[in-house]
C-alpha cells in the first residue's frame, strides 16, 4: 500500500514524520517545495505536483489551511480524486465545514475513490510526543482500514462520529469553539484579578487545583497568564478563520451562538490590530 | 471560645451542621426561625435575634444572599459588630463585592473587632462531603486562628489572599466569572453539536476525556446535557447577582470584559423568561 501526504505545516511535518517511522519510501508534497526537504532527508520520496503524487497513491493524506485549498487540491483533472488509484482513500484532516466534506466524498465517489474527514486535535508537540485526537467519519469499513495509519501518525485516540462525511468535523468545530471561549474567559477572569490587586497567578493556581484542572486551563492557561505568544503553532489568523467556520455552521444550522458571535469579534480586531502572527491563544489580548 | 452562625440557605445548612458536630451548644440564627429546628434538634441554641447572637458569640460565621443583607446585619445598634465580643471575629462567607468587604472590615474596626472576608466555592452536595473550597483575607494572625474551624465547617481547600479584606472575594468573583463562561460555552456547544446532528453526549465524552477532563465540564456539563436544573441548590436569581457583582467590580476596576457582559445579558433574560428558580447552570437555556 502506497501513501502520500500533502500538507506539511506546523502539524503536517510532525504527522509526515511520524507515519515516515513506519512508512519509508511515503510520497510528500507541499506547495513551498523546499519544506519537503527534512522529509526526503527521512527517506520519503517529494513529488513535484499533487498529480503526480495522486497517481503513485493508494492512500493519500491532506492537512491544509482551509475550505478552498482542499477543494482546489482534490478538484479537478490535476486534483487526488481524479488521479489516485481506483477505490483510494483520501483522509482529510483539516478543519473545514461539514458541508465541505459531504461535497468532497461526493466528488471522490465519481471516483470510486473514498474520503474520510479526519480532523485532529493537538497541538505540534501533541504531535511529537504521538498524543493526538483523530476525529473520524464516512465508511465504517474505511475508517477500520486506516486506524492502522493514524496510529503511525501519532494517535493517543481516534473518536468515531459514524458515517455521515461531515460529522467529524462538526465534533472539530464545536471542540475549537470550546478552546476559543475558555481562552477568552481566562483572559478576562485573569484581567479582572489584576485589575482588582490579586495575585492572577495564585488565583489560577486555586481554580486549577479544584473545578478548573485540566489542560486547558493548566497549560493554555500558563501561555495565557505568560502572554507566550509568540511564536505561533496555531496562528490567530488560523484562529479566525476556525471563528468564522464555527459561526457559518451556527448559521447554517439555526444554533443561537452568541458567545461564538463575540469570539469571532474578538479575533476580527485582533487581527485587524496586526496580531495575525500571535498564537490563536492570544485571543483575549485587545481586552487586556 | 462561643461560636454563632447566620444564615441557614442551602448551602448556610449543611456549614453549620458540619460546624455543629464539633461545637456542641452554637448559637445559631435565621431570618426565617423554622430554618433554625433541624439543628436545634442537633444541640444548637437557636437566637431570636442577630444582637441576641452575638452577644453571646466569639466568633460569629455569617453566608446571607447579598451586598445589602451582610451590611445590614453587620451595621447599627442591633448588628453584629456593636454586639460582638470584644475582639470577637466576624467570618463572612458571601459572594459579595470587594468594596462592602472594606467597608465591614472598617466598620468592625471601630469596635475592636476583626472582619474575614471567606467566600466559599462548593455546592451543598459538597459541603456535606466536606469538600469546600474557603477564600480568606484579612489579618494573618486572625485567618490563622479560624482555620481550625474552617476545617470543622467542611474545607478541602483554605486559599490565602493576603490581608486586604476584599481580596478573597476578588478571587470568588473571577472563579464564578468562570464558571458562568465555562456554562454559557458549553450550552453553545452543546447546541452546536445537537443541530448539526452529531450525538452531543458522545462529543462531550470526547472532550472531557481529553482537553475538558475536569470537574465543571464534566460534572456541571452532565447537568447542562441533561438539563437537570431543578430544584436549584444555587438559582438562576443568585447567579444574575454574581454576574451583576462581577460587572460591578469590572466597571469599578476598568477591567474590559465583553463576555461577563454577555453573561450578565443572558441571566437577565432568562430571569424575565421566568426562569429564575432554576438552577443557575440553566444559563445557556435561553439559546436552545
Amino acid at each position: 500500500m502506497q501513501i502520500g501526504f500533502i500538507g506539511l505545516g506546523n502539524l503536517g511535518l510532525p504527522i509526515a514524520e511520524n507515519l515516515l517511522q513506519q512508512h519509508a519510501g511515503m510520497f510528500v508534497y507541499n506547495r513551498t517545495g523546499s519544506k519537503t526537504k527534512p522529509l526526503e532527508e527521512k527517506g520519503a520520496k517529494a513529488c513535484h505536483s499533487i498529480k503526480e503524487l495522486a497517481l503513485a497513491c493508494d492512500v493519500v493524506f491532506t492537512i491544509v489551511s482551509n475550505d478552498a485549498a482542499i477543494t482546489g487540491i482534490t478538484e479537478g483533472e490535476n486534483g487526488i480524486a481524479a488521479n489516485l488509484k481506483q477505490g483510494g482513500i483520501h483522509v482529510s484532516m483539516s478543519t473545514i465545514l461539514p458541508s465541505t466534506s459531504e461535497a468532497l466524498f461526493a466528488y471522490h465517489q465519481q471516483y470510486n475513490n473514498n474520503y474520510i474527514a479526519c480532523p485532529v486535535a493537538g497541538r505540534p508537540e501533541a504531535a511529537r510526543a504521538r498524543k493526538l485526537n483523530f476525529m473520524v467519519s464516512g465508511a465504517n469499513e474505511i475508517i477500520n482500514s486506516i486506524k492502522p495509519l493514524l496510529n503511525d501518525a501519532g494517535a493517543a485516540g481516534i473518536w468515531e462520529y459514524g458515517d455521515k462525511p461531515g460529522s467529524s468535523n462538526v465534533a472539530k468545530l464545536c471542540t475549537n469553539y470550546m478552546i476559543a471561549a475558555a481562552l477568552q474567559s481566562m483572559s478576562e477572569g485573569i484581567s479582572l484579578a489584576q485589575k482588582s490587586g490579586i495575585d492572577e497567578k495564585q488565583w489560577m493556581q486555586m481554580i486549577t487545583s479544584t473545578l478548573f484542572n485540566c489542560g486547558i486551563y493548566i497549560n493554555y492557561g500558563n501561555i495565557v497568564l505568560n502572554k507566550a505568544f509568540q511564536p505561533a503553532a496555531f496562528s490567530l489568523e488560523l484562529g479566525l478563520k476556525d471563528a468564522t467556520l464555527i459561526k457559518q455552521q451556527a448559521d447554517a444550522t439555526g444554533a443561537n451562538m452568541p458567545l461564538a458571535t463575540l469570539i469571532q469579534r474578538e479575533y476580527k480586531e485582533l487581527l485587524d490590530k496586526g496580531y495575525g502572527d500571535y498564537d490563536w491563544r492570544a485571543l483575549g489580548l485587545s481586552i487586556q
